[in-house]
């Protein structure tokens, strides 16, 4: 049976992308495959080493929320990245090979600096974000990894260094190869990716009053200035959630 | 009894200067003081991680010349820094909290990524040497670090590195302190700092040929360009080494 690893990092509560992006495919893989899910603690430190304690509660709402999803430990393992020193081993193992422009040209690397602006990310660790992922997957020769599309550079450093390796050693560790998600991607309520760092999410511990609270507050048509112009509900951010949430009769009626 | 450490990388044979820059000391400190003292052979990786296997031939060597010079297992702790996962556990962890600007301005970073053109050093791990150092020292919580001059900086980033963390999270390093060694610098045959990577040093496993043949191809004096100009000894590495090796009375007759 062919190898799954994938990690969720251990940074906030869950929100809707997550459930969409990540955890339903989860379930649905652990009847096909050899799975290893994880929770991701380490990486949370990228982003959120001012504020480990909430790594730590964050890290039990992940697991209860992987139960509650539907993981079973019958069909696959459920583990915490931290207590597996041999992910910090093997990250600094492969930092001696890793050229550095490689880190930087990550194209998320910028971005997400830009995008978390209030947080000092000029550090040594974020830059290694990516490094530390390649450790976590090919420490267990995972033969895929279910990835949305933003996803794929990272996961394509992480074949680079696997293959740089395996030249300069020998043939230890398979490239990892992507498994595309259905729903790569979830918008918030800002019409960003949905993500736990934006502050645009809607979570799964929201309430129903709360959750209706964000949605009235997103775009519907930004391209829609004057009421006479032509509807565009394909820019609208709050139409892409409604064709991943609303059954296929909810949207033949809108 | 306060606790000192120091490593020794494991990347060739050892030379004359490690034998005065540091093994001789570590010796004389152990008499003193709780005394740790490690291979470290992943730093050895940093600059040689194209041929892993001459590491693994230096650790065996390594531990015989401390064994040789006169390291006691009864009175200091002798240990592979490899075997020891929380170091790179810790590596990890100090990543999060370090920026890349830090480790970019260590002056050295810079000096032997240029002396050793050779090499691709432009690798992450390369950058993240001195937080490897780091971990290496305040794990144990060492409160001194014997060290050459030139390695000031190096334990000053550690310093640096302890104090961002204690101010973080809570007090949990003590910041490690210098022991300046009497030998700092012991030049090789081209009057650069004598070390394994500049194919400059004389081994301890040199034959007294080997040595002789080394030390005939040394500069006496670069400043005495005709035979009528004054001497200038003190410019002159192999005077250097002569200050260092031979006895008191040896001196005076020269």
């Amino acid at each position: 049976m062919d190898r799954v690893l994938s990690g969720m990092q251990a940074s906030g509560k869950l929100h809707l992308g997550n459930l969409i992006g990540a955890l339903q495919n989860w379930v649905k893989l652990q009847e096909k495959y050899d799975c290893f899910y994880f929770i991701a603690d380490w990486h949370g430190l990228t982003t959120g080493y001012e504020n480990p304690s909430a790594i730590k509660e964050s890290t039990n709402d992940l697991l209860i929320n992987f139960l509650a999803a539907g993981l079973d430990p019958d069909k696959c393992t459920i583990f915490l990245q931290s207590k597996i020193l041999q992910h910090a081993e093997l990250h600094l193992l492969l930092s001696m090979i890793t050229p550095l422009g490689w880190l930087e040209r990550v194209p998320t690397y910028k971005e997400k600096q830009q995008e978390l602006k209030d947080r000092d990310l000029s550090t040594y660790g974020f830059l290694g974000y990516p490094l530390l992922q390649t450790a976590d997957i090919i420490i267990y020769k995972a033969k895929y990894v279910p990835v949305g599309v933003d996803q794929v550079p990272h996961l394509e450093i992480s074949r680079e260094i696997a293959r740089r390796f395996n030249y300069l050693y020998k043939e230890v560790f398979p490239e990892p190869e992507a498994l595309l998600t259905k729903f790569p991607k979830v918008p918030g309520i800002d019409g960003r990716k949905m993500s736990k760092s934006y502050d645009n999410a809607i979570y799964l511990s929201d309430s129903p009053e709360a959750a209706e609270q964000k949605l009235r507050t997103m775009m519907t048509d930004p391209a829609r200035k004057r009421r006479m112009d032509k509807g565009t509900p394909e820019l609208s951010p709050v139409f892409q959630l409604h064709k991943i949430f609303s059954s296929k009769e909810e949207q033949d009626e809108v």
